[in-house]
């Protein structure tokens, strides 16, 4: 998908918002705890590591080879990424291609599933059975391929299985077919079909739309299973009303058929959403979960349901206009709900709670205001009552930092582990928070054996006491291996002239979150071209400290060229105050800030004033239009991929969120458009680029600019992908979460120099 | 439409097939005739003139000013048509839109519609009723404008006036509106409705759907009116088994929807045709006219009807595949057609026979054998009986050229009108032929006024005793103007020095039918880029004498290219040897004769043989692209736009009538492909232009190349225009025919630079 940012970063991130505080048990075993970190902190870490191992030195060092494209996809930056998890041991894949599991008290490892049954299957895709007896493979990608199946949207008659997985217990089961949800208790059980009202493109169970996929759940899965497998919670998805869109097909017939989806653009109807709840043990039984009262008659979304006992679930519900969230507590034996905490505007509505094992008390991410910098999300504990106003709240953390995840809470310790951004916004280190005491901070991964490893993910153990750590990039380009006191299968060394000739790539300034990638051989006396990069949405971050290999490096290395990017306001982790001034005002600050870096960066004598370019996707491009709209003869040369033109002809949720319905009120919708004053394209030069058969940003979008820039006779490129989306933005770290529909979708990119000929404008 | 140039040649060029003599009446008047001739050599010859008049001399002549693209739709290069007509006087619109009425005999004119009448309906278009007392006018583009009509498939649900002509006599009007047939007998009376089957896209009534029009009768009036008025005879097409194709739409509405409309692909099944007589005059009664039982039964097509008396028509069918065709005489009164004549692979389906008056004798071009030359088409005389086989035929003419239309026969003086190709295949002169004695034959525009005018068209009174001629080019760039006896509003005078000018610009080589354009300050001293043009299908012609001011002089004039037109094997105008080397193995012969047009150019020092590019437009972008393919390294660029790329996905009527039916044997269509072989095109510069409406060759052509192409890596640009059709082959003689179509499109046409990128490189 070519959209914003802002998904990656709310799925990444938790936070909450509501009141009242809470008891304090006694402070842990920390040195336990640490040494646990330490001892199994493994395995991914090292991404980083492993591109540049396999990477022969003078292909970043030396500025004879230079980096192309075509390497980003070759075997020698194939990233490795051993998907390690739990399931009661660490179960990961080897560079080998088997799948290991690896006990961390024993520190003794077995081969459960050879590399050459993923041969036999042709798969890619693997996942254990809680028994560890049996393995999904997605074999057959048109069938099963999760990731494939997201992009595309659904067919009429064109039946296949949509999702498979395992549940919690033994050998569960559940897989949906024609949007209904089947269910066997074991592998060798008859199928049972728990819901009968699925219809491809009107009624789906258990499974996303394409609004919920994208913009609310950001995940196609629409079910959660109860912690002892006795229980499925899933939506039903009502699009009947729901206008459709049609995707043009060019191709693979001798007459193409466009493909249809349901798509609620702005103001249009939405999906209506109905929370179940079956139960699977015994005779199967049904239970509607009901919406608060305040939201029972009124179009609403469902965004995030959590179990948090064997009988009770976390639904966080949102009115349409997204300024009113009610997180509620339901049992799922009488489907009654009541209201836990109701909040006006809140930015991360899939953050799910923490709850004691007892319920009484609860722990979210909310924002809380901290001297003149605004409003920061930190952790409040939460002692519930049954009713909401009796709530008392106490803060655990405060600064001017964000909690951004809230990644585990061990009731045994009284501890909460969290990422946070204390001390950059470009860091995720984790930290722990006692829920009692003075709510003491520690901070885990700072020191962590001098590896200055600075943005970490973290999966814990289901008992706690281990966690997997994900180290994705360092400050500085200071690359150093993290000793570990278990290597498992990675060996990995330090190379420190490689470091070396990288750290001049990235140099963060201090004035403005601004990234800036210089080339290899980079000289202050020389002069070079400036393409300045927005790919990022409300929400989102450009400039963090995670690594990557990706066009960027590919511009920096091979053209010469210096590539800069900006996280101006609007952008994400550097509190509420900077977040929400795109707020009803979509494209004003954002347009200014860019600015305000150029100005900034053309003041270095290095940068040719005449060789400035923009590239932007998705928003960014949004934002990229407005940019070149608004000067004159800046840009040598603008490129805009997939940009949004207009915000009433994108998905409701999104355009919404910011703009309000424009049914009541269009003016922001007019004032926000690319459309408006067009005559400020006149004298530019623009290159357009979008897939035909982009199922997100329309390319109505751009098809709508084109018809008014021939009214004021602007000067522009086209370039038509005819492809369902553009995964153009090639990153490793992309790579290694979805390596196998990148790759797919890139090998149909037919012309990457396409954008390249902005680029050649600077070189 | 962007299809081949085959459709033009045959509306303009008549040609029959059969056998059997005739009687031969005495020799009539010539001077007479000669002296109406000149009398009335009138209007529109100086279309050209009048562009060289209106124009700066300098834009031509030197080469300070250059012609650029938008100079071809400036005021200075505005053509002034008259469209002169027959109403029993001549009626024509003159320089200040006024429509004039001219009386040949008194030499009187008269005002009979003022300009301001246009100017208050907004209109262009007109036409006066046969009493000339009222006048039609198309005053809503989206309601009357036919020629927009015709380029915009028909909209399901969106029923508007889809014609509206005069009939023969008095008021009489026929219009239809939504595909049925709607008559008044005069503008005062009810209207009558003749049909009720119509249904859009499925029952076309009078009217012709996609195939028909394009493919089979080259108009969308599908009726025609018996000389008294009295009866009208009309076709009924049923589409209820041909496949919709879907263009897509990409703006105008939130959710844009695609159009379809009934389009047979090769091998697909094709519209069923029938064919209706209503008398008009009492009570309505309608008749079908049964086709030759050779094809009652199988599919056929109707692809010619003409009026040979007030209840005969003479009616050709033809076979589906197109190897069989039969001309029949249909009595109206009773429904029952006899054969007249049937022929085995004929080339000129649309030619209309001349009879006489008693029917005893009719008159076609067909093609009859020229020693080794092969056939070529000639004036024969069939006496008809009610048997076919006793029918006596008689050959009027003889010798190696073509007659390419027969325009009167003269029963009093029984003299046949003819125009044909003698001399040269780039001409088209006038001439007589008597019917009787030894067939003397005459040219009577050779010598007329010492005007070297080469290309006529000629427009006979009904009386037969006045010719509207229209000079539209003349050999080697030499003008003159044809003084006129009667001068009418026109006054036109000779620029010597602008024709000596433009002289240089067409250099016709007699070793091959080839047409250079060369810059007007050609020195063969210097080295220039050459452009070869590919813009014809079979039986095409782009080397003849016709003038035109069009893309061809702009790139010449200002980007200092040569610019080089052949006419192949498979082109027309030059013997039935020539025009049937395609039949059955599309693209192969075509690329030879290309191959060998440019071995002989880069033979000339004067041409850079770094700098040679390739452009071709629908038959000729299927050309260009197996050229590209089978050379290497020739070309610097390459641009195909709207090319076909694969027979089956092409109409029907076009494809089968070249290689067969796919479904019998497919071997000439996988041979004919442009996707086979795709490895051809993996090392060179090709450049693809294609408009995602096009109806004609539809944008999957495109499509599938470029999927093709993707997978050998070729290096390839796509530029796609979200229009429906591209007019952009832009001649100053095609906008004397259709200018407002063309406008309204061009105004469309955002970058026209787009193309230019090909000749950038030649510069």
């Amino acid at each position: 998908m070519t959209a914003t940012k802002e998904q990656q970063s709310q799925r990444a991130n938790p936070q909450q918002d509501e009141d009242l505080g809470g008891v304090s048990p006694p402070q842990r075993n920390w040195k336990g705890i640490a040494i646990a970190l330490l001892v199994i902190l493994l395995v991914c870490s090292l991404i980083t590591m492993s591109v540049i191992l396999l990477t022969p030195a003078d292909t970043l060092a030396g500025s004879d080879t230079k980096l192309t494209v075509e390497d980003l996809f070759g075997p020698d930056f194939h990233v490795h990424d051993p998907e390690a998890l739990w399931i009661n041991d660490v179960i990961y894949r080897n560079r080998n291609g088997h799948v290991i599991r690896f006990n961390i008290l024993t520190n003794e490892t077995e081969i459960i599933l050879k590399n050459s049954t993923f041969v036999a299957f042709k798969a890619t895709k693997y996942s254990i059975s809680p028994d560890m007896k049996y393995v999904l493979f997605a074999y057959d990608v048109k069938q099963v391929c999760m990731e494939v199946w997201e992009l595309d949207p659904p067919e009429v008659l064109n039946s296949r299985l949509q999702h498979a997985a395992w549940g919690v217990q033994g050998q569960q089961l559940v897989y949906i077919f024609e949007n209904n949800i089947y269910y066997q208790s074991d592998v060798r059980s008859n199928s049972l079909r728990l819901t009968s009202s699925g219809k491809e493109g009107v009624i789906y169970n258990g499974i996303a739309d394409w609004l919920y996929e994208e913009e609310i759940l950001h995940t196609h899965v629409a079910h959660w299973w109860s912690p002892d497998g006795e229980r499925l919670a899933f939506l039903v998805l009502n699009d009947s009303l729901v206008p459709n869109m049609v995707l043009p097909t060019f191709t693979g017939a001798t007459y193409p058929k466009g493909k249809q989806y349901p798509y609620p653009k702005a103001g249009q109807p939405n999906p209506m959403v109905k929370l179940f709840v079956v139960n699977l043990y015994g005779p199967t039984h049904t239970l509607e979960l009901t919406p608060p009262d305040r939201l029972k008659l009124r179009c609403h979304y469902v965004v995030m349901v959590k179990w948090i006992s064997k009988t009770k679930t976390a639904v966080r519900w949102l009115n349409r206009a997204q300024n009113i969230s009610i997180l509620t507590v339901c049992d799922s034996t009488t489907g009654a709900c009541y209201v836990l905490a109701l909040c006006v505007f809140v930015s991360l509505q899939n953050q799910e709670p923490f709850f004691s094992q007892d319920s009484s008390r609860f722990f979210l991410a909310v924002p809380v205001k901290q001297g003149g910098g605004g409003d920061f999300h930190h952790i409040a504990m939460f002692t519930t009552q049954v009713r909401a106003d009796q709530n008392e709240v106490r803060h655990l953390t405060s600064g001017s930092w964000e909690v951004t995840e809230i990644v585990a809470y061990d009731e045994n310790s009284q501890t909460i582990y969290f990422l946070s951004t204390e001390g950059s916004p470009r860091r995720r280190q984790l930290f722990s928070v006692s829920t009692v005491d003075l709510f003491k901070r520690q901070c885990l991964t700072c020191d962590l054996n001098k590896a200055h490893c600075t943005f970490f993910s973290a999966d814990f153990s289901p008992t706690r006491q281990h966690v997997i750590l994900h180290c994705r990039g360092i400050s500085l380009c200071l690359f150093l291996v993290l000793s570990l006191s278990l290597s498992l299968s990675l060996s990995l060394s330090l190379s420190l002239s490689l470091s070396l000739s990288l750290s001049q790539c990235f140099v963060p300034y201090v004035e403005l979150p601004l990234k800036i990638a210089l080339p290899p051989d980079f000289s202050d006396s020389r002069q070079y071209g400036l393409l300045l990069m927005i790919d990022s949405g409300p929400g989102g971050q450009q400039v963090d400290d995670q690594y990557s290999i990706d066009w960027d490096s590919v511009l920096v290395s091979s053209d010469n060229i210096i590539v800069a990017r900006l996280d101006g306001r609007g952008s994400g982790f550097q509190g509420q105050k900077i977040l929400q001034e795109v707020h009803k005002r979509l494209g004003v600050v954002e347009v200014q800030d860019q600015l305000a870096a150029l100005e900034y960066l053309l003041k270095f004598p290095y940068i040719d004033q005449t060789r400035i370019g923009v590239f932007g996707r998705g928003y960014g491009g949004y934002v990229t239009l407005l940019l070149v709209k608004s000067t004159e003869s800046l840009f040598k040369c603008a490129v805009a991929m997939s940009p949004v033109t207009d915000w009433t002809l994108h998905a409701s949720a999104f355009s919404e969120r910011y703009l309000g319905t424009p049914l009541q009120d269009d003016s922001r919708y007019q004032s926000s458009s690319v459309l408006q004053n067009i005559k400020g394209f006149k004298d530019q030069t623009l290159m357009l680029v979008h897939g035909t058969a982009d199922a997100n940003i329309h390319f109505q979008h751009s098809a709508e600019l084109i018809k008014n820039l021939v009214k004021v006779g602007a000067n522009y490129t086209m370039q038509v992908l005819l492809l369902p989306n553009i995964m153009i933005w090639l990153t490793q770290s992309s790579l290694t979460m979805g390596g196998n529909v990148i790759k797919v979708i890139t090998d149909e990119i037919c012309d990457f120099n396409t954008v390249q000929i902005c680029v050649s404008e600077l070189i």
